[in-house]
């Protein structure tokens, strides 16, 4: 399936859930700890036991990468677990000069094969440009990151508007194959009031709640009337919800819990 | 070597030569591109013909990527080959919040066992620190990049200064264990002139001279007063000076031409 046909496929009036799998071997349950390829076998316990209510995966190449040889391979592996109707983002924050770029798309939609991969907007138009010039892949460019330094370049203010709208408005500008969505973590509700009369209907990821400590009341507020899709991701709080062997189910009752918060 | 001690062994008073090790499977010569793990004998004999006239080697990390788990493991034997006294940076340009930055910083210095990793300002602060809190390893962080787009924000003007100003900024305040470089692109030397007073003594990590166009001499003269260690990046332009099966020494004559005019 293409991209956005999987976008379509999501339910633009509620808020989809978004699982990050981001495994970190010393805080997989025991039982898998020792095992050969336990990231892999920890993701497909986890997909198999949340896929009823999640929209989206979305894997964080670093943990991968931390892994080296065989993290990247679990990676490849891992997303070949993901059921086809699943959103698959690829969370690198990649972002590089033009013929790098193509290399880094080349990468992440033809090798791993995911859908979609979160862009880093800092070298412009030209960078994000190889990541979009195809129908069946697209992207969500950083605008506002959950983390507390992310204000001090995003929310400078140039030329009367913040970087991140600078960078909002590039994306709208580029976004003729309507394949372009935006990363504004929930730790910024008051930020998605100034964002979304710009951004009215681009899909956008909200990573931070839980763990990062966003308010899902707060961010539900402050998403009305935006017309498109939304994914807010959990990671930590979902994934690691058990350190037993109960993990999956955990992981199972967390995702359901959240879905259901963020559809109330 | 630790990498402020690689950093002393480069005469600051000259600039060294990076050589970019950016392979490409079709831009490979004929003779290579039907081998098994054809990059890492590709860099082989690149960096055996010009290992005396390169101070610093980058391979980026798109084109080991694009080519998957074989790709990746390429990577590591690669950096494997390098010579222990010659800086090894490895091109990523990363950048997330800070606990995923840990695990890029274990991946490339502890996996991948680079000395130092480019890494992207837009995440701010918190999303640096874990690559520099260590005294063995170092950062040049991405300021003015080599590409046309890179002026979109980076060019931007708040509070009284470009966006790079304040990455500069953000650069100097983080530099305690002062294992923190600059990339500023050659293709920009005219903001080498605002740059290097805020800079004097950071290494700089310099690209875009050759296929992207920068201009040596001007190079050069825009440098005069900087006191620290300053590379200049080659890629395309060393390792495909020949298609042929005289590849390596093409590389080699065109490395000892750069390397010549750098320190004309």
């Amino acid at each position: 399936m293409k991209y956005t046909d999987k976008l379509k496929s999501i339910d633009s009036n509620g808020i989809g859930l978004c699982i990050g799998l981001d495994p970190v071997i010393e805080k997989l349950p025991d039982i898998l700890k020792d095992e050969k390829k336990s990231i892999l076998k920890f993701n497909n316990e986890i997909i198999n036991a949340t896929k009823d209510y999640a929209a989206a995966y979305k894997p964080n190449l670093a943990f991968y990468e931390a892994c080296g040889v065989s993290g990247w391979e679990q990676l490849e592996e891992t997303i070949g677990l993901i059921p086809q109707d699943k959103l698959i983002i690829a969370d690198a924050k990649r972002g590089d000069i033009g013929n790098t770029a193509k290399a880094y798309a080349a990468a992440i939609f033809d090798s791993l094969r995911a859908d979609a991969v979160t862009v880093n907007p800092y070298l412009g138009s030209d960078s994000i440009i190889p990541f979009i010039d195809r129908d069946d892949k697209g992207i969500f460019l950083l605008a506002v990151t959950s983390n507390r330094s992310g204000k001090e370049i995003q929310q400078l203010v140039a030329e009367g508007e913040s970087i991140y709208m600078h960078v909002i408005r590039m994306a709208s500008r580029l976004n003729s194959r309507q394949n372009i969505g935006l990363v504004v973590g929930a730790t910024h509700p008051e930020e998605l009031e100034t964002i979304l009369p710009s951004a009215l209907d681009m899909p956008l990821l909200i990573p931070g709640v839980g763990a990062q400590g966003g308010d899902i009341e707060t961010l539900r507020n402050a998403l009305t009337g935006h017309t498109g899709v939304k994914l807010v991701n959990s990671s930590r709080g979902i994934i690691y919800a058990s350190g037993e062997s109960d993990f999956a189910e955990a992981a199972a009752n967390e995702a359901e819990k959240l879905s259901e918060l963020l559809n109330d």
